[in-house]
């Protein structure tokens, strides 16, 4: 007989403006409305506290990073505690002169550090410079064992690789959490905006359901021109598409944002359901462990195979 | 710039009767129906020439297995010469006295066997006894370069796995083709059945995402007994959900079957789509190679991670 204690995420579907003090306390403010909804772990989206500032690269916006702890993490551990709940604080991160990190801070219940995680994959698309600013993280894929429950964390541009689900949820995760900043080129929306929104939405159900396991997605809203205290890119700009969402073991949506404003959600995390949808989907007992080494090649060049 | 040369997939969704020599003549007709639509790879669904016998665990069904080559193979290799088409023949492989595999013999235009794939991942469920029957395969994850195109074959369970997808994908292939016999426990169906078929057609649209490639899935239809002459299990049986599909790389559904009878479906694979899709979604290239070697454990035991 296992342990089957439920729990609840809260996800800040939220938009950013130019103040990132003023973010700072909108999303404050959020998270006193998860903790009322009764979240026991409430996320924001990646990079919360500016105007997605890698539209553009300027050496400039390095002055938006800070350390751990710092003021945006010390101001939401102090939170944490007052609230008794569990946040995930997205951060630009300096580690040191010249490594920077696109980073996830977890603050336990009791307003302490569980954890970071820096994020693993690091997008470079044209309006997603960010490979300008972030080194890869170098932390692995990890999931924290929270007050509330065992929590993993993957950032926004994680979510489209398998690998790191897979990983994620290995190692003990009931809720993979993705903060997230996505969205559309505004001339792109109507010819590709909903197969975008609908594959974005597919592959993290499908992680879901390969792995058992929840998933949970905070995501920005609202069209940015990246402008950090009127400092914007010239051009059409980024329409972020909230849609955040928490899928169930199966992949099933049990709980989903509108697409064009602000919202905050709360979902149940139940351990019986992982437990019953692994047992009656027994994915992680069949793997091939002997045959995915090869996953470790950058790609597996052509020759004949014998018959 | 590179060869961008199109080529057409027919998927045969079919029933299986109890009579494995009718099976194997209705196949027959069905992949000349595909070549009549423009076919130049045509794929069966898994273990076509018999009802699905792994309902039960029964010595006597091994009565089925044969060679490769084999009496299915050669009548299929003959009609390959014939139509001048590639045709995937699943088969219960003999390999050896007590050597039994779940495979995919490739018969390509010329009439030659191109190759074989030996079901990797076998799963083993409630009138799904397949470890009884089957020894895992030992050929790997592959694909084969066909006259058409570059074909990854992969069997049924295989596709809830993003690995067996991955490792093929990176091997080349243009399109991930899995023949299929899935269906509803009729007992489930009107709780779950939506949310299975929704699950299964997800994580394979899911594959088609991650790696930028077309995925083509042939399923048997129908509800069976596992009649093999008049030999039949007792009980619901299983209503085999049909529902072939082919998804291009963006994870969109291109060609569907329904799912309650016999379907012939064809689908052009464009290579253009696959480079295209792969530069504005580059997924391939921000792989973290460094940090996938645990997927070759079982399970990563929890141990706090340090902070």
């Amino acid at each position: 007989m296992s342990r089957h204690r439920t729990f609840r995420v809260g996800l800040v579907q939220m938009s950013s403006g130019p103040d990132p003090d003023e973010n700072l306390e909108r999303a404050v403010a959020h998270v006193r409305t998860a903790r009322e909804l009764g979240a026991d772990v409430v996320a924001l989206p990646e990079l919360f506290r500016s105007q997605y500032f890698a539209q553009r690269e300027d050496h400039a916006m390095f002055d938006l990073a800070e350390p751990i702890p710092g003021p945006t993490v010390d101001r939401m551990a102090a939170l944490a505690k007052e609230l008794k709940v569990a946040i995930l604080v997205p951060i630009f991160e300096r580690r040191a002169a010249g490594v920077y990190h696109n980073t996830v801070a977890i603050t336990d219940r009791d307003g302490g550090i569980a954890g970071t995680y820096r994020k693993m994959h690091i997008p470079d698309d044209p309006l997603y410079f960010e490979k300008f600013y972030f080194a890869p993280g170098d932390l692995g894929f990890r999931s924290f064992p929270l007050h509330a429950g065992r929590v993993g964390v993957l950032i926004c541009w994680d979510q489209w690789y398998p690998e790191a689900a897979r990983l994620t949820a290995l190692s003990g995760a009931e809720v993979l959490i993705y903060p997230t900043a996505i969205g559309w080129h505004p001339g792109e929306k109507e010819d590709f905006g909903e197969a975008q929104f609908d594959a974005w939405r597919t592959i993290q159900r499908a992680h879901a359901i390969a792995n058992g396991v929840y998933v949970a997605v905070p995501n920005r809203v609202g069209l940015e021109h990246g402008d950090v205290r009127g400092d914007r890119v010239e051009g059409p700009g980024i329409e972020f598409w909230g849609g955040s969402f928490v899928a169930d073991p199966f992949g099933r949506i049990i709980a989903e944002a509108r697409r064009d404003r602000e919202e905050v959600l709360v979902a149940e995390i139940d351990p019986a359901m992982i437990e019953r949808t692994r047992q009656h989907w027994p994915f992680l007992r069949d793997r091939r462990l002997d045959a995915y080494s090869p996953l470790t090649q950058r790609y597996i060049d052509s020759s004949s195979p014998s018959g």
